[in-house]
């Protein structure tokens, strides 16, 4: 089974899979500065919560390693406000600011260092959040593949896999790992408008690993429920709030009701830093709007009248009792609440110690 | 406020408009041929339940008109043919067979007729169907006005406005005459893919009547829902089952649900035509299914990986239980099933009596 590294440091240079070309080209791009990683994430070029909090890591990095000065006290200024500017790039992930901030701390305690020292610091820091990251989503695999059986089908939405992650994803993790386990596992998943990762992305990750999927509208989500083609729901999360609230891609809302309708199963895979535990429900999270353009021009064709707005929300909110089940590197959470949610709090892993 | 008519008889000549043009191009085109006119509705240069059902019975008349023969009898062969061939231009729409079929009950009487008066009954009979479904969908928005009050935002799929039936429409029915009354509605217009007809059609005929429309990822409704901005949902019907149960354009009943989840009333509006008293039950309902080239290649782009599969289904059925109303020409039928479907079934719009 075949799996890409969406995010990599090779020979000392941080390299991305440039999403935006994916499935057409597979192209890695170099991000030599931190406005070129703002707008990699800005432009979906990295995405997926997970992966845009390691290559924020990495763009802080990038930011303090060409920063002048002869301490880290004189470099901090410098990352102060390169952290400032990615963490603005995206509103809703809280990975972005999670994985900043987890670099800010420990550096914070190194300000006497030597400048080369700090940045030694920053780039060490950075690489653990992207081996971190890569564990997180093997231990979610793991996790969630008792959830699957042999034969199953389920049904995804966006792109949870590989491409939202350093490797192997959240929701589409525990797939990888029935599918090496022997499992036959076979995927409905949804193309995602406005941009198409369902079909972009997941079906380029899942086809590329030989496991079987089915390209279906958004819309068509409801109906093959319907059918009773689907066993089960799994889907990431690009915040989940204290009450176990979660932001997720636009759709994942609807798909959460009719999902709970037809009483399968509707599984939010993801790792414990998605959890905003400063964010008390779904009501308190960030909605990012995003250009008019991508629903009025999909694919720089204007589909509709010129003058007519389109409103274009990111993500949508799913509440916390419409989830079966919340998978982290952690374990299966079941009876989510704010309650059960606080047993989370403590086990956030921790940026590696130096 | 100006509203277009999809299907014209100019000298003796059938015109529709190209709906596959919209809303770029605003295209009439003259179909001269029983092939012509399979393309089109195939095609969905002209498309909606009500519409096909108008443009295939001038299909009939065009075939009629151009065969060989002394008298009706003469012509009846041919017309059997024509009459099947159209019929099997899309399965789902029960108004293809029904005017198709309305034609030929009427013309088996006229078999001793002249050709040339047996050509003069269908053209007739056809123009019969077109003035009738004008005035089936002024009496649908008539009715449908009184759940609509000034100030009201509404929600609708696909295309069940003027383009959708000769003029006016079904579910925009409604909407064109609480405007004309001098109510101020509001629409949110879902995209619906793969074929755009909400950002394309929908959007481009209620701006030229000059009411505020916003366009909206299909997977973006429930979160507008959920965040309180809908008061009403609209939406037509391909094929309405004796039960109550409604066969629509893909992502109908996934918004049902969710206006159910919302407690937002969701309306039906459809002529009586579309009801077939033949079917029992959504589930014994054929569902279209169209080309995986609709969803892999949007506007003719590649978006998903080649040699993945696409499943695509053009309708879905929502269950009677959740359709809050039925609005056709006869008024307002609440509380829907079997029995309460059945006291329309004597009330079907005959075909004017020549």
């Amino acid at each position: 089974m075949q799996t890409l590294q969406s995010i990599e440091l090779r020979d000392g240079q941080v390299w991305i899979i440039d999403q935006t070309l994916l499935p057409g080209t597979l192209e890695h791009i170099r991000i030599d500065s931190v406005n070129q990683m703002f707008e990699a994430i800005q432009s979906l070029r990295v995405r997926g919560a997970p992966a845009i909090g390691v290559a924020a890591a990495f763009g802080v990095w990038i930011g303090v390693r060409d920063a002048a000065g002869q301490s880290g006290a004189d470099l901090w200024p410098h990352l102060e406000q390169v952290s400032e500017r990615l963490i603005s790039a995206r509103p809703t992930a809280v990975n972005l600011a999670w994985a900043i901030n987890s670099l800010r701390q420990d550096l914070a305690l190194h300000l006497d260092d030597s400048a080369s020292d700090f940045k030694g610091r920053a780039l060490s820091l950075a690489l653990d959040l992207m081996r971190n990251d890569v564990q997180t989503c093997i231990r979610i695999g793991e996790h969630g593949a008792a959830l699957l059986h042999d034969g199953m089908t389920v049904l995804t939405h966006c792109n949870a896999g590989g491409m939202a992650t350093v490797a192997l994803g959240t929701a589409l993790a525990p797939i990888y790992v029935a599918t090496q386990r022997g499992q036959h596992i076979e995927v409905f998943a949804d193309e995602t408008r406005p941009l198409m990762q369902g079909s972009r992305l997941t079906a380029y990750e899942l086809s590329r690993a030989g496991i079987p999927v089915t390209i279906i509208c958004d819309s068509a989500a409801p109906a093959v429920m319907q059918s009773g083609r689907i066993e089960a729901v799994f889907v990431g999360a690009d915040r989940v709030a204290a009450n176990g609230d979660v932001a997720n891609k636009i759709g994942t809302y609807g798909l959460a009701l009719a999902a709970r309708a037809h009483n399968i199963p509707f599984y939010v895979a993801a790792p414990i830093s998605t959890i905003d535990f400063n964010t008390a429900s779904g009501s308190d999270i960030v909605i990012e709007e995003r250009s008019e353009a991508e629903v009025l021009q999909p694919f720089g064709q204007q589909t509709a009248p010129e003058g007519v707005r389109a409103y274009n929300p990111a993500f949508d909110v799913t509440p916390a009792h419409l989830v079966t089940a919340l998978i982290t590197e952690q374990g299966i959470l079941r009876g989510i609440d704010a309650q059960s949610m606080a047993s989370l709090r403590s086990k956030r892993m921790p940026v590696a110690d130096h």
